[in-house]
């Protein structure tokens, strides 16, 4: 029984229920992120929010289901451990916390009164829900592995992107706040110009006006196009190299002593 | 007499008048798209909307004579199946059924009662003839192999990018709707910003005030900047190695059993 | 002495003096490009609009007088045809006729008589001499020969974003012409919103207000973001192929038949 | 004592207290930085500004010191020199010189008489500070290295991107400048357009209105999405190069010279 229960609940699951479940649950979870959004809007009809409501209680029974089940069965996914300590091992995982945090924020005011301010935040709480997501991203392992492999590089070259924006910041503050002083009154407000240079989003919210914050400005929006590239290209090579990786198990290439000796000749 | 006709309308021709019939073909296509656009603008001049009204006329006969002449060669297509199985895979094929959607709509309101509502949506789905030029679009070959290919990847990271989205938008708007009540009403306005933001669009006709909502703007656009690079690095990976694995036939590289024997030793 | 005025000025120079040639070039084209901006200011001073002039013809004489020693020096050039024979295939040469479109709008009006809005348009053809430089542009060797490699991908891959902006462009003018008819008063008002959109410029003078329009919106621009990143993967992909290619010669890989025999054995 | 003080405050410390050391250096510059943003601030409280006057204090009395350590231990850092000389070539090193202008602007009034303008430019020049954390980018030594290498590739690429800006601005000043003078006065203004048309920052303060300029700036929003693809394509490139050359040293392909003779034939 508890064999058959974990091969359904397991990641990567092999057998059909299995993908059925790792599909509903899925569904659910986007369901769930969809009514954040939907309570969100003001001015809601009664009956999308009672629908809210149902949607919310169902789920937390559910997952809060998923969650004793998976606890039940963590003997099954630590085989080497002890009963008790392979249950403790999952409680502190990373899935196990995201799926606790998920549905704790439902019991907290039921167990400790709470003033409504701290509820509106419980409520936006309930959005760690998508990172159960997580659980069944298989696809995402590459994307992960080449992201943590490339991390000092991207690093590195995100913290000189940091440095330009700053340096950009205090130099357009300097130069444009004779002319803007509400625009740019201090180099936070420039700083906040410089990322949405930077980044290309250009709101237009704040632009430089005077001829030598244009000459800084098109400095940065230029070297913002190189300083994007470089991510790119770090996180481009990241993924070649885990391609020919794979492929080198295949590879036609050979060294020396992996030749078998040549046929003896007589 | 088919054999010509087969030769002259076949995908990927060889022959002159073959490729006379594709450059042709696409010309007419691009010619009925800019006349689709031309038909949305209100003060037309009387000849522009008779031209547009012949063009229509003329592009149907003829689109209405290829896709007899492509069911009437079908055999000659499929030459493995019986002609009328034959020309029934062919009426099921993807491009076969855009060709016929491209003519359909023209033909529609003859043989039915339609009203002007659903008529002007008709007028619309002519946009379904630029899908005819799949046909001629040989050299999307590799784009597509690569994508197809990639395909996993690209959607778990845009899948990604998605939920950052997602989170993002219920974040600023808790953060924003005090102060700008009209521009964040609901999660929804916050995330057509972060849409905007995170694809570096920014039109600025929303964008955060508070110091804490420009914070989360500014984390998300710099986030936007990495997440868009990872696809960029993802297909960059994918032609890297198509290139090479079409490289691979002429490869200097050699498998130990393909080594011819050392020569003979007296 | 023809032979060292080749030395000088032919491309790629090996001389000192062929490199302050081509130095001195470079710096006089760009002086004249920013004189080409700077004669677009309506309030000059009567000393800049003076050494404007002095600037213009000093250039086209050094010009006038580059294209005769070119001229002269074609026979070295094409060494293997008779010097009549070299001279012609000079002179239709590319870069010679760049080299005579950027002298011949200054001597026009002395031969022919020309009415002002044609001269406004001479001076504009000036800007010609920008494509002077492409002579000295030795680096951009391997970016060309990448791209042209690429081409194919490249165009196609490129149309697919015209098709699809059409597409977009059509779909979100039948959604937002009703709430908006003076912004999207016709598809081609569109179509200028999804250009800004597909290339994430998105000034902010057109964008859609209505539901249905926003989430045609944001798939145009998360698809748009999708869309740039091809012709990237695709140049990348270029460029590591190039990079190979050139380091194939050098290769530690080998195949059997070019290997040595091994040393005899006694 | 010397020898401890050096492999403390060496670059790539291996000690723990030269992290312990190089982490501080870190924190203090980072600190440094956000004062010098703080100060931009013109409504600031009394206890921030006597804060940021006791951090300047502190940081140039640790920063005089770590300079007077570094000019002590130099003969360490150029073992090879006479003391003397190993002082004069650290002084003149390009790091070196970036930690005394860090340092200088604190001193200079108090040698000579400087007046308010150049006192502000003065804290302006403390942002130098920040290329005092180039010291501890080890990550960084790959970026470098990769975009040293193809710097080349890169400026030739990003001048055709300037000559495409100079040819549009002109372009679009000559269509737009009749009916908006304004916002095209001259080729300038339409130049600050084109750079943020073709980074793709769009601020929305300048766009073409009539139907040619809208041309050209579509035309030029797309060249410049393929041509901020050119040196995103040259970086990658560079970084897979970069980790192909790594891997080669443990490469399983082989050059004949490397091959052992075969196994001896009884």
């Amino acid at each position: 029984m508890k064999q058959r229960v974990f091969a359904v609940i397991k990641d990567h699951p092999q057998t059909l229920s299995g993908r059925i479940f790792s599909f509903s649950m899925t569904a659910l979870i986007i369901l769930n992120v969809v009514f954040v959004l939907i309570d969100t809007m003001k001015s809601q009809p009664e009956t999308l929010s009672s629908i809210s409501r149902i949607v919310e209680v169902v789920s937390v029974a559910l997952f809060t289901l998923e969650y004793l089940l998976r606890l039940w069965t963590a003997d099954l996914l630590f085989p080497e451990s002890r009963p008790a300590v392979a249950r403790l091992r999952y409680v502190v995982s990373g899935m196990a916390i995201i799926d606790l945090l998920a549905i704790l924020p439902f019991y907290l005011p039921m167990l400790i009164p709470i003033d409504l301010r701290i509820l509106r935040l419980l409520r936006l709480i309930r959005l760690i829900r998508v990172f159960k997501l997580g659980r069944y991203a298989a696809g995402l392992g590459t994307v992960g592995r080449v992201l943590k492999k490339q991390a000092p590089a991207l690093v590195s070259s995100m913290s000189v992107v940091v440095l330009l924006m700053i340096v950009a910041s205090v130099l357009i503050h300097h130069v444009e706040n004779p002319s803007q002083p509400d625009q740019f009154d201090s180099a936070f407000s420039a700083l906040w110009w410089a990322v949405a240079t930077i980044t290309t989003v250009g709101y237009g919210d704040v632009y430089p006006i005077t001829p030598l914050g244009k000459i800084i400005g098109a400095v940065i929006a230029l070297l913002g196009v190189a300083l994007v590239a470089i991510p790119t290209g770090i996180i481009s090579a990241g993924f070649v190299d885990e391609i020919n990786t794979k492929h080198k198990s295949d590879s036609t290439c050979i060294t020396c002593d992996e030749c078998p000796p040549p046929p003896p000749i007589k």
